[in-house]
């Protein structure tokens, strides 16, 4: 793995929307970033995806995983918090 | 990633089919609105996928993992709630 | 989004079962009527994924996602319960 | 849906063993018995995906997520309960 | 399904990396095992599966589903127990 | 399985970028090492994967799934933690 600046500090966010935002910055980095390090290649593959209705779902899917995690880091910003 | 007007305001909702419809936007953000931005582009690909069956299968896929998290959040909408 | 007539009230189920069959009903629901309003276009691809052993496995794949959801708030149907 | 006879009783099992296979009766349920009432057509269906490598992880995929339903029903068979 | 012999005794395991090798296990049981019982055609899929990427893409990933089940039985295997 | 020296010794990892680190060497692991062990296929292997856009969103999911494990197993890096 490739040494990296800090890029992700915390999972917890102001609002859902900031969460939602964190999930897509995860789907960036992962798989693309540290798979694909050259940005010449990354930047060809970029109108190919964007251009295909299967691959933007796919995108889709994988922030929607994303969104778990950081839904579930800010208790689905409930507030006051409901579970406790 | 674009600077966006607020959406997205809060994961609660008053009914379960409110939940499921939250979910659906959630599908429909991810992905598109932030991986293509451009309008034209988007309503060239929205024919293609809403008569494959296997793209509808996927966009199903997709709402499915947002509203386990709408739902989570909403906690179930158990009324009294069970869990406490 | 369609405005559309309630189709989904709760999640709660009696059973096992009933909640297996709820979970089938949200996989039908999204993606397929909220993405394909029309009824003709779903009627001309039904054959085409339930003769298709890869697209039946996909739609598995998803009602096993919306019962994990259903199975949740049911609080796997365990009576008495054993999560309090 | 179909009007079906009571298939699903419990999701508890006794032991992890029955749980997984209860997932694989959870997985072959859903999509297929419901999505493809023929027996026939299931029948022509099988030979297709069960020689099929990539067919076959996706079977895996739907019977891991169903799994996960059902350990989590059984509190993970952990016994005495560590989670109490 | 088959009867079987006992090959699933517990989830729980002593070290993360035995709880993943669970994970594979469980990923090569499901699906295969029991979906194509002839060992004959499952050693003819193996070089097709092993050496194309994309398929090994997707027993990753149901082995990611399977240790995250897993690893929730282990209660993560944080020692002492932190969710306490 | 192949007797393998040991390469995971906890979940808990100091930072959520640690974390998500952690996510990608699980993602690797499955699935790759495991069931192609050969150090020359997988070396083949990879400028294809790399350059496919639908590969490397395939990767960022199973990346995804592994990091809400991850996370799940570091309650999520909130500190003081909330959900106790």
């Amino acid at each position: 793995m490739n040494t990296m600046e800090t890029w992700l500090y915390s999972l917890i966010t102001r609002t859902p929307q900031e969460g939602f935002e964190l999930a897509i910055v995860l789907s960036q980095r992962g798989g693309v970033l540290y798979t694909q390090p050259s940005e010449e290649i990354r930047e060809l593959l970029r109108p190919v995806y964007s251009t295909n209705a299967d691959s933007l779902i796919a995108v889709s899917q994988v922030i929607a995983i994303n969104f778990q995690t950081v839904a579930a880091a800010n208790n689905y910003w409930r507030d006051p918090p409901r579970c406790r």
